[in-house]
C-alpha cells in the first residue's frame, strides 16, 4: 500500500510520500513513491504515485525516457501543467494497452493513481489527481487537496485543518499528522517520507526531505500528537444520560425484539 | 454505506450505528441497522449489519422467524454466545444458498457483515464479528472492538482511546466522536443513530438511545471535537527547518530529474 498527500494552497504546495510497498504482508519493501522534474526558473513537477509497482514505474520510467531525449511531447515541453496532466494519463493508457491483458490473465487489476503537483512559468501553482484509465481532476479552491493509496485513516484531520489559505508550515505539519494516523492503523503505510514544500512562483525546489523514525520533529508529532489527542478527549464532558430522551422516545423502527 | 462500532469492555458493552442506506447517491433512504433480542434476566443480544440491504434484512427476518417460534435452533434457545454467532452464520450462509447465484447474474457481490454483541447467563459478555462466508472472529482484551461497513475515517480515534479497561461513558463518547468523523467524510453515513449501552452482568440493556441532530451531546462533540482538534493543532509547534537535514542528505533513491 502507499499513502501520499499533496496541498495546493496560496502559498504553494505541500507533498508527502511514504515508502512502503508490498506483495502480501510478508514480502514488504521500501520504494519511493515521488518523482521531481525540475529546471529552475522555469518548472518544478512532482509526480507521486500508488497501486501496481510495476505499472507505476513503467509510467514514471517512460514520462523520464521521454524527458531525458527532450521529446516533443514531454514533460520538459509540456506549455501547462494540464497538458503534464494529459501527458501522464496518456503514459498510464500506453502502459495499459501494453500490459493490461497479461495482467488480466493472471487476475491482477490494473490499479495505479498518480498526484501531479506543480508550476510551470507565468501559471500557478495547480494540483492533479489522475487514474488509472489516465483521466484527472483538478483541485480547487474548495478542495485544495488530493491523496492517493490508503487515504482514509489520514483524511479526517486534513478536512478539518487545511484550506487554501493554510500555510505552508502548518500543512507540512497536518501532512505529517495525517500520515502518522495511517501509519498507526496500516501495517503497509511505512517510513521513511518524503516531504517536499514548494513556495508559489520560485520555480525551484524550497525543500525535499527525508523523514525517518530519526527524525526528532516527526518523532515529536509521533508521540504529541495522540497524547494531545487523548487529553482533548477527556476534557470533553462525558454524556449526561439523565438530560437524554429516555427509550419510551425511540422511533418505532428500532427493533426491540423481546420474549 | 453504513458504520457500525461495538466494544467489549470489562465494564460491559457499547454499540453504536448509523442508519443511512443508499443505492447510488441519488437514492438514499434510512433504515436502522441495530436488533435487538433481549430476555431480561436470561440474555441480551445485539446485531448490527452492513453491505446490500436486502442480504441483512433476510438474514435478521429469519433469525426473528426462528426466534418467533422458539426453533430449536434459535437465538433464544442457543447456549452460549458463540453458538449465537454460528447460528448467524448459518443462516448467512443460507441467505447465499438462495440468492447469490441471482445476484451474480446481475453483477451484485454477496455482500454482507455482522457484528453480535452479548450476553448470555454466566458467560462474561462477548463479542464477534460475522462475515459473509458465515465464518467469524470473537473480540479479545487486546482488541477489544470491532467495526463494519465505512469503518477507516473513524478507526484512528478508537485506536488511540479505547482499552478494556475504558469506562462505558468514555467508551460511548469516543463512539461518538468516530461516527463524527465518519459521517464528515462519508455521506453515505448518516444520522440518526442508534447507540445501546450494556452493564455487564445486568441481562438487561442499561440503555437505547436514538441520537439525532437535535441530540444536545452530539451537536457538542460535533462542534467541540473539532475546534479541539484545530486548537491542540495550532498547540503544536510547526517544523524547524534550520533543525532538518538538509537535502544533500538525501539517500540516492530519491529521483530528483533536473535538466
Amino acid at each position: 500500500m502507499t499513502y501520499c498527500v499533496a496541498m495546493c494552497l496560496d502559498e504553494g504546495l505541500v507533498c508527502l510520500s511514504d515508502s512502503r510497498t508490498n506483495a502480501g504482508v510478508d514480502h514488504i519493501n521500501t520504494f519511493r513513491k515521488m518523482t521531481v522534474f525540475e529546471r529552475a526558473g522555469d518548472r518544478v513537477l512532482v509526480l507521486m504515485s500508488a497501486g501496481n509497482l510495476a505499472i507505476t514505474q513503467a509510467v514514471i520510467s517512460l514520462l523520464r525516457e521521454h524527458a531525458a531525449v527532450q521529446d516533443r511531447d514531454s514533460l520538459w515541453n509540456a506549455p501547462t501543467l494540464f497538458e503534464c496532466a494529459r501527458l501522464v494519463g496518456e503514459t498510464i493508457r500506453g502502459v495499459h494497452r501494453q500490459d493490461a491483458e497479461a495482467l488480466k490473465q493472471f487476475g491482477v487489476d490494473f490499479n495505479a493513481s498518480f498526484i501531479l503537483a506543480g508550476q510551470i512559468g507565468d501559471e500557478p501553482p495547480r494540483l492533479f489527481n489522475i487514474y488509472a484509465a489516465g483521466n484527472f481532476i483538478e483541485a480547487s479552491a474548495d478542495t485544495p487537496y488530493f491523496q492517493i493509496g490508503e487515504s482514509k485513516y489520514g483524511k479526517p484531520i486534513v478536512d478539518r485543518i487545511v484550506t487554501c489559505k493554510t500555510s505552508l508550515d502548518e500543512a507540512a505539519k497536518c501532512a505529517l499528522i495525517s500520515m502518522d494516523s495511517t501509519i498507526r492503523s496500516n501495517l503497509s503505510v511505512g517510513l521513511p517520507l518524503d516531504l517536499l514544500i514548494y513556495r508559489r512562483d520560485e520555480l525551484r525546489v524550497a525543500r525535499h526531505l527525508s523523514v525517518d523514525w530519526d527524525n526528532p520533529y516527526f518523532d515529536m508529532i509521533h508521540k504529541e500528537w495522540g497524547a494531545s489527542l487523548r487529553k482533548v478527549f477527556n476534557a470533553l464532558p462525558d454524556p449526561d444520560w439523565s438530560r437524554w430522551p429516555g427509550e419510551d422516545q425511540l422511533p418505532p423502527c428500532v427493533e426491540v425484539v423481546s420474549s
